[in-house]
């Protein structure tokens, strides 16, 4: 399972002493080969993490062997040492593995503006090498977990090859680009620049379009490492929708495991103008925080979705908006429509959908309700 | 006070039963001349109430002789029925008041996407003329409140005439023009132009900064009615200082009034390339939840401040970026900076001061946290 279903890659995850709390919090992801063929799509916020400043480099090489990967802390906003930082750690890994520091990603999570314990992280690295191991994909997905309830591991099956992945996640989510820590293996005999056009257009799609709480962390990091173990070359458009349906797994179990949520929200706007638009229109209704209360309290109140949607740019006209929440059209030509009191909203899933009968494409996003539990889980110090 | 601070206005606020809870509900203002010049600025939202739409034609006169306010039902998203109901209310007021309906500005707060009680509304406005007066400001800043939790009036003296003003506004405050409703008067004697001179530089600087949950309104409107009473014609930056005085005022009590907000946050972006730089960045760290939880816990997480900062498309270096929360610079040179245990939270105020380092512009944006009463107030079924 996880990133050790593909063949050739090895996996281990540790407690390295990062986390006080002794939780685990350090993972190695190892391509044993053949091929050591990457992709790799980071965070767009412009305040970028010192592991994610570094792996941008890596990747650019279009060869990635390992994956050391840390919670307990971001190394994010630490400035030079920060960045001397991961550069030890990459290193260390290359030191241990036999490697050179060129073809080590690194990825952190956890507290902004803090440096990571050095002194527990490199021992921690030697631990971990010698602890890999073709099952120990669950152990990392464990290791990378923050405040996430649950770890996440998710697979695609190809004919007789696969993509597995891991990925952590619970805050901080509305990437630009990526979302958290997401590593995807795959035994597939592919090229850098397969595995590039098939990871950006399945983000795009997924992890993109997944907007929990609104904010974008700095240190979203999605990689995607090919062994080519399997001695089979896919197709694009096969390999596309394998590694698609892995990202859009990972991606729901990001939204169903948000801190404090207790409502997953699927929002397509549809009769959008451009795709732009469609994401543009659920972006806004995302985020706005008086509709997401509003679901928290099972409140079909649809004239907060008319109000996001009023606020952006989309080619609509208010007098032809409609609104369906669970699939009952509650707004009907930007005015009353079916009666509110026939929309039920128990269930954790609740769906919104914009018509901005404005043109023929679409797009979903999803996002969470808020919560007194979110505001307890992140008003608690250095949460 | 209020609205009858200046001379020429009488003002009244009745229980006219829009409100199941029988509060006040209806307010009337009106111009007793001799002139009547007017100038008003609504919501950039795309989706507007009915009265937003009525009110915006007829300040296009630069003539407001009355202004009918209710609560109690925002007339939004109501379709042409709602529109004929604010027509109707506009007619109603004239005929009662010997006025020409061209002349009567309205304006509506409450639930979006429910059609007022015209029944109690109508015969509401003829017991309101019955009872306008020159004390009448207090009444008919009470009758405007929503979940407001005290009602907000200000007053800014010339010599020998004065500007007043009465605002409402809890929550959905993130205005794009203006925000909620607000009525401002003034004895002096001035034409149009000049009031919508002021009043758009003043809302600009205040209201537009105002930023307490990122939701903008259908029906923020701000009025500003001008009689002449005085006989007084103040020079144009004089009379702009008064109003912007008021606006500034009332925009600070609806902060401190936000619904279910324990700390007032003043956002100040020091150091901008540009003005619009300066209010994107205050805009993006004003509306972002992880921060607004953090600050509710009294936790100095500049990391989240960093992180929305880096959202933006302003000028800036990410290494150059400095932060300091109360005076303590916790965050230089993108790194850590002075302990953040010297950070003192207790008081309702905080202040963040972001440093682009990027120029010599500046703004100051005003938020609220976020916390689990908002969460509460807002996830209440049609509240």
């Amino acid at each position: 399972m996880s990133v050790t279903a593909a063949k050739g890659f090895t996996a281990a995850g540790i407690a390295a002493g990062i986390k006080e709390s002794g939780s685990p919090d350090l993972a190695l992801v190892v391509n044993t080969g053949p091929r050591r063929a990457a992709a790799g799509v980071f965070t767009s916020n412009r305040v970028k993490a010192a592991p994610v400043l570094w792996s941008e480099q890596v990747l650019k090489g279009g060869e990635v062997s390992a994956v050391v990967l840390n919670s307990g802390g971001a190394n994010a906003c630490t400035g030079p040492k920060g960045f001397q930082d991961t550069h030890a750690t990459a290193e260390k890994a290359a030191d241990v593995l036999g490697l050179s520091a060129g073809e080590i990603a690194v990825a952190s999570t956890g507290l902004i503006g803090v440096l990571l314990p050095m002194d527990k992280l490199l021992p921690g690295i030697e631990t971990a090498a010698g602890r890999l191991s073709e099952h120990g994909g669950e152990k990392a997905a464990i290791a990378i977990k923050t405040t996430d309830t649950v770890h996440k591991t998710a697979v695609a099956e190809g004919n007789d090859w696969c993509v597995g992945g891991m990925a952590k996640g619970a805050g901080m989510l509305a990437p630009g680009l990526a979302t958290m820590l997401v590593v995807l293996t795959t035994d597939a005999d592919l090229e850098a620049a397969a595995l590039d056009a098939a990871l950006r257009d399945a983000t795009r799609q997924t992890f993109d379009r997944v907007d929990s709480d609104g904010c974008m962390s700095t240190n979203d990091t999605v990689l995607l490492l090919a062994s080519g173990a399997s001695g089979i070359t896919p197709g694009q458009s096969e390999f596309a929708e394998a590694v698609r349906a892995v990202c859009d797994d990972l991606a729901r179990q990001l939204i169903g495991d948000a801190e404090g949520a207790s409502k997953d929200i699927r929002i397509e706007v549809i009769n959008a103008a451009t795709e732009d638009d469609a994401v543009e229109v659920g972006r806004s209704i995302a985020r706005n925080n008086l509709l997401k209360c509003a679901i928290h309290g099972e409140d079909p109140n649809w004239g907060r979705v008319l109000s996001a949607i009023g606020t952006t740019k989309a080619a609509f006209e208010p007098d032809q908006l409609n609104v369906a929440i669970n699939d009952v059209w509650v707004c009907r030509y930007g005015s009353v429509g079916e009666d509110r009191d026939l929309v039920d909203m128990r269930y954790r899933e609740v769906k919104i959908t914009a018509d901005l009968a404005a043109g023929a494409e679409s797009a979903v996003i999803w996002a969470n309700d808020l919560t007194a539990d979110y505001v307890h889980e992140n008003s608690a110090y250095s949460s």
